[in-house]
C-alpha cells in the first residue's frame, strides 16, 4: 500500500495534529498531494496530512481493473465480505486501524488530535469512518461526498459485489443511513458541494444527508457553490476553508 | 495547439494584465494549471494566466516522440531551421506572435501590460523571449531555468538537430549569450533555484547567467533555496512570490 505524508514545519518541534484525507474514484495517494494545494495551509496551521491510496493495487484479481467504478481505485473504504474481494479489499480496516498504527510510530503525530476529510468516494469514506468511530476524530469535512451510496448507482453497483445482496450490511457504509440509525458526530460537519457538479443529481444528492442530519439534530454546514464542478479546481478553491475548519478543532 | 487560459474575477469588469507561463520538458498546457496553485494568487492580484503547450503534438515526424529531451514536449521555445523540424517546431514564433494574436481577440486581456515567466526549459524560453523583445514584457521571472543551453547537455543535444551545427545561431536562444551580447531586460529578473535540484550542476548552472548579468549591469535577483528540488512542490512554494513580483510591475 502506498500513502503520502506531509509534515509541517511545526513537526520539527514535536508531535502535530494529523488530518486524514481520503481521495475519490480513480485517484491515488498522489492526487490530492499534487492537485489540492493543501500543503501551504497545512504548513501555516501546523497540521500533518496523511493521504492513503483509494484501494489495494496489483491484486491480480479478475475484474479488479478496467472499470473505474469498481475494484482498484474504487475501494469505497469498506471491508469486503464477498469472495474474491474480501481478502484484499479491506480499506475500512486499513484507514481505521492499520495505517494509523503504521504512521503513529514513524512520524511525529499527535494521535490524540485527529481530523478526517475526503472528496467524493473519499467524502463518503470520511463521513462513514468518523460516524462509526465516535470520539476518534475531532473534526470532519467533505468535498462533494457520496452521502447515500446504498441509494445511488455507484453504491448499487459496487456494494453487492463487495458486500453481498443483504442491504442491511450496506447501511453500515452509508452516511445517511448511519445518521438515521443514530450515529452522531460531535461537532459540525462541513460539506462543500458545487452546483455545476455533473454527479450532483444522480450520485451525490446531498439533500438526503441534509434531511437526515436535520431530523437527527446533527450539526451540518452544507455549502452549495454555483458554477463549481466535481474536480480539483473546486477543491483548490475551498481547501483553505477546510483546513481552517479542522485547525479550529485540532489546535486549541 | 492546445493552451490554457485563466481569467481572474477582475476580467469581468474589463481587460486585465496577462502573464505568460512557459512550462518545462515533458510538460503540457495542463501541468502548471494543475500543479502550481497559481490561480488563487492570480485571482487576488487580477492577473490573467496564459499557459501554452511546450511543443506541437501529433506531428507524425520520425523521432519526434520517444525521447523526453527532444521533439514533442521538448520544443525549447525556438524556431527550428533544420528539416524536418523547421516546418512544425516554431515555438518561438508561436509564443511571440501567433498565440498573442489569437488570445488578444478572444479574451479580455490588456496586451499593453504583459509579463512572462517559466520553469526549467520554460524558464529558458521566458528569458530568451523577453530579452529578444525589449519593451514587450514589463516583468520577467523564472523557476530553475536553463540559462545557458548552448553550454549544457540539454541544449547541446537539441540545438544541433533544431538549428544546425553553426553555434552562432544557438546564441540567439541562449539567455547568457544574449546578455553577453548586449540584450537587456528593463527591470529586475527574479530567478528561484533549489539547491537540491538534481539538474543544478550539469544542466542549469545559474552562476553562468549571474556572472553575465553582473558583468553587464543587468538587474537580477537570484535566490538559492536549500532543500528544494526541480519539481512542482518547489514551484508551489514560491509561486506567490512570483505572481506578486509580476503584479508589482503590471498593476500600478
Amino acid at each position: 500500500m502506498r500513502f503520502a505524508v506531509y509534515l509541517p514545519p511545526a513537526a520539527e518541534k514535536g508531535p502535530v495534529p494529523v488530518l486524514w484525507f481520503l481521495a475519490g474514484l480513480t485517484c491515488t495517494a498522489e492526487t490530492f498531494t499534487i492537485k489540492a494545494g493543501a500543503q501551504r495551509v497545512a504548513a501555516e496551521q501546523g497540521l500533518a496530512l496523511v493521504m492513503p491510496d483509494t484501494s489495494p493495487r496489483d491484486t491480480g484479481l479478475a475484474g479488479a481493473t478496467g472499470d473505474w467504478e469498481f475494484g482498484e481505485g474504487a475501494g469505497f473504504y469498506l471491508d469486503a465480505t464477498e469472495a474474491p474481494w474480501n481478502e484484499r479489499f479491506r480499506m475500512y480496516s486499513y484507514v481505521v486501524d492499520e495505517l494509523p498504527r503504521l504512521v503513529s510510530g514513524r512520524f511525529p503525530l499527535d494521535m490524540g488530535r485527529q481530523g478526517i476529510f475526503g472528496h467524493s468516494m473519499g467524502g463518503h469514506g470520511a463521513l462513514v469512518v468518523a460516524l462509526r468511530n465516535p470520539g476518534r476524530y475531532r473534526s470532519l469535512s467533505a468535498f462533494a461526498p457520496i452521502v447515500a451510496p446504498a441509494s445511488v448507482p455507484w453504491g448499487q453497483k459496487a456494494f453487492p459485489r463487495y458486500l453481498g445482496a443483504d442491504r442491511s450490511t450496506w447501511a453500515r457504509y452509508d452516511a445517511t443511513c448511519l445518521v438515521e440509525e443514530g450515529a452522531r458526530f460531535d461537532g459540525t460537519i462541513l460539506v462543500d458541494q458545487g452546483e455545476a457538479d455533473g454527479f450532483l443529481l444522480d450520485q451525490l444528492q446531498p439533500q438526503r444527508f441534509e434531511a437526515a442530519c436535520e431530523e437527527a439534530g446533527q450539526a451540518l454546514d452544507l455549502r452549495m457553490h454555483p458554477g463549481y464542478d466535481h474536480g480539483y479546481y473546486f477543491i483548490q478553491t475551498f481547501i483553505e476553508d477546510h483546513l481552517r475548519h479542522h485547525a479550529k478543532a485540532l489546535i486549541p
